[in-house]
């Protein structure tokens, strides 16, 4: 297929870098174009604008770090403007349902097509095609899609014609694993209270109920108080949480854990935390419980 | 060894059972006689007391309910009075951090020694030898048991020389699977809401991060709203709720994501599903949403 | 003085009338006119622009419904532009700190003065004097605009020279009678469950230590059930929880209460009743009780 | 009336005496003696057991600590058994609802009868005749005990037939009470962190809506930071949370704000402020919110 992509950050490269693997024709375009160089030496279309993305094939994707920046780039800078009608626009980025909804609207408006299609892993994990993707839109431009989702991931999950389905997903599956580590530095803090070195607690957890990623790497962190070393920071964590919340009030789901989730990073971040990963919510908790360290 | 055990419910048996083939001689003991008799046949010996159990061997096992059985044969039916000097008590079952200190002073008092076993895994799991248990006592009566923790388990969590390190650890697990499956409950909710076949939100969940069997057992049980098969009933987990809060405040610890977990199984229980598999949570969260299910 | 008022809503006319009455000549705007003619018969001149209303004197009051509003006429239909150097806007809803922050810069800029005057009452209440109003901005200023706000209230409260810190203060005192109502609204549920009647737990709430109208005001409702006779509607009181989690976010105040009482509103919203009266809260605190009200 | 009086502390004596100056004859027992001889020396006939003032009058009145002096005096030193058939126990304390609960019972198997009566008011409050009461017991038997239930207050609430009710009713109270301080020390956290003295939002708080014994006294101790000038220890504070949880769950009633309490009260003793009054929350509450007070 030919494809525009807009938004060259690691997550875009790995994904852009796939799917011109995968045999696709591709016309890129970040805005700092240093990025773009290495996907540019191996055939990608360096284009010096959204609008030429936009209009450079039948999709165009956009891996975009949040709201106001898909904000730009759809108004601002042309996307909604230049799409071809009958074009897909991919959107890959993890944003509000809010304005996948309002962008939905307008695509529609303009006789094109929205796909929410948010990312499962961080870039390596993409890059090495282990990723999964969530997809959600209408059936038929899903369809015609399936190459390039298959070619950006291991498993495509679908959920449905409803883009704000595959937002719901990825805002409910990083809620489930924010509370995870909240729940997690609770257990840790309490344990510690008793004596416990922390390293016995995490072998029983991950060696049964809980072995599996989410515990093992957030649990490992907390063991070794890494907080430094971050894959996620904690104001970013607190984004998340609030992700969750609204696309909670919007259709009116109270998440009593997210709140906790949330609270813990605010104290994070009150503390002067916030620049540390965001499984750092454990230490705020053992603050909390009146551990030093 | 030579070796008391008191309590054959289905746990109890399960232990039982596996200690019995190590080629241990055991003295069994429980309140309703018909649950000993497969093992009577196998070899056990019946008594007719807790004290006679008590003072069998080198060390006798309790595998009770709750706090208040463990109180009953500890301090009405004779146990700490029975035990000789220089015997251990292998408390195994699922308790309080205050009855277990309670416990360890006057076993002290009376020159015994107790060890906390909680056991980790269910009792199939135990009786195919799969489960893992967590040890916590003096290093000595630890050492002396090892043959009979690895009869009765895959794996041997020690958790240092004081007994309540074990419960704390056991609590914490079990505190760490509440807030998993309430956090799950809530995240089922919220996708619902947007029109997400749960099927999917557990396909994603259980693919990558949480591919752990907390995730897959209770959130197919929220999936298939199964929750009239019961593993774990409702009220059952409230009271694993206020063990973990009982033992947080007792050093310390609030632990905001337990209040979450615990209130969700009030409200349950207060629309009637008590009775049914604590992953019921996620069918009152559902409630709380405006879902009807 | 001569001053201009923007936002002739319920609260607007009852602010606006009391500074004409106070012997200030004003000149009043308002997007729907029929709401300015009574004001315009008692004197007020009646303009046809925000623009006009902000160069009328040497201060203007804004009292807009929400921080769009705000926005919309500061930014948008020209107050930021028109407003004289040197002059003053008084902006007396209640809004977020992040819009007042937002404004106090472009006013700086632009060589104006804010000062944010939250009132403390409801319209009726500030129609006959009794109302409190709260405000800060740069102490020249304030004092400046003193006679202004002694004619629309009974009493100034002074809170320094940051217009966010008046906005706080409002905010907080919204939070605290939020929190009150949610726990007013869950004790009245515990009592319920053990037979008592409503009134006695009113009576005895109101007679001691909360013999004040926070509780006696909408405690008459829970116990009356009247959520049907509306004060402030539950949407907008959770418009004003998230304006609290908000404001405690931006500074690293987590506030736990306030994400009890949102969540009940959101539940609320959830079962239908978004459009009663935010005292529902206990409404939905019963529903959660498994009582059917 | 004849009447017993057991539990001489400093609520029980100022009960005591107004009892006694209320023209009623009175056998006292405090487990202390030197607490008795001011009552004695008015009049008082001072008694060497429990079992003697159970048996002096028609009624007998407790005012103790707890829950397990109430425990000890009822069962083990002789009330139960002393108490004649179709006399009245008069229980004042507070307690949970648990052991009255089971007090009844008791009670109801002896011919005896129970009514709850816990005081509303300090002991200052109670001696000077200003102090509330809460009845709940069978009819009749309040009828009777009426002119006691005049002497010890200013104002008596009949809370129906079920003494459960009547210590629902001061459960309650106290929740709602303990939940005001824990939103006020969270609205005083939000406004110092923009600036705001903390005397101008208690001027503002409790000169509206809030102006209620509840707030004034409260917030006085927060703006002053008074908490060592202890009225209620912090750590009793967290028995009376406890007793309100524990009422919730008893009958299917979740209580969030009630969690936000006890936890701010946990965290509290976790940093070593249990000895302090118990509006320490709000000391607990800033240093959640990174302020060093």
């Amino acid at each position: 297929m030919k494809v525009g992509f807009i938004g060259l950050g690691r997550m875009g490269q790995a994904m852009a870098r796939r799917i011109l693997d995968g045999g696709h024709e591709l016309a890129i375009y970040n805005r700092t174009p240093d990025k773009m160089r290495a996907l540019g030496d191996s055939g990608a279309r360096i284009v010096g604008s959204v609008a030429e993305a936009a209009c450079y094939g039948e999709a165009v994707f956009t891996m975009l770090a949040d709201d106001a920046a898909l904000e730009h780039v759809a108004w601002q800078q042309g996307l909604l403007e230049s799409l071809p009608k009958g074009c897909i626009h991919i959107c890959a980025g993890t944003h509000g349902v809010g304005i996948i909804g309002k962008l939905q609207a307008a695509h529609t408006q303009a006789g094109q097509i929205l796909i929410a299609s948010p990312m499962l892993g961080r870039p390596e994990v993409v890059a090495s095609g282990q990723a999964g993707v969530v997809v959600a839109g209408p059936p038929d431009a899903v369809a015609r899609c399936q190459p390039l989702f298959e070619a950006v991931s291991r498993r495509v999950f679908e959920a449905g014609s409803e883009p704000a389905a595959a937002t719901a997903i990825k805002i409910a599956n990083n809620f489930v694993l924010g509370c995870a580590i909240e729940a997690m530095g609770e257990g840790f803090s309490l344990v510690r209270k008793y004596g416990v070195p922390p390293q016995v607690f995490y072998d029983v957890m991950t060696d049964g109920l809980f072995a599996s990623p989410a515990y093992k790497v957030y649990g490992k962190i907390i063991v070794e108080e890494s907080y430094a070393k971050v894959g996620q920071m904690a104001t970013l964590g607190l984004k998340d949480a609030n992700l969750a919340l609204v696309a909670g009030e919007a259709v009116g789901v109270p998440l009593p854990s997210g709140n906790v989730w949330r609270d813990r990073l605010v104290g994070a971040i009150a503390h002067g935390d916030g620049g540390c990963d965001w499984a750092v919510m454990a230490r705020e908790q053992a603050r909390a419980s009146g551990l030093t360290s």
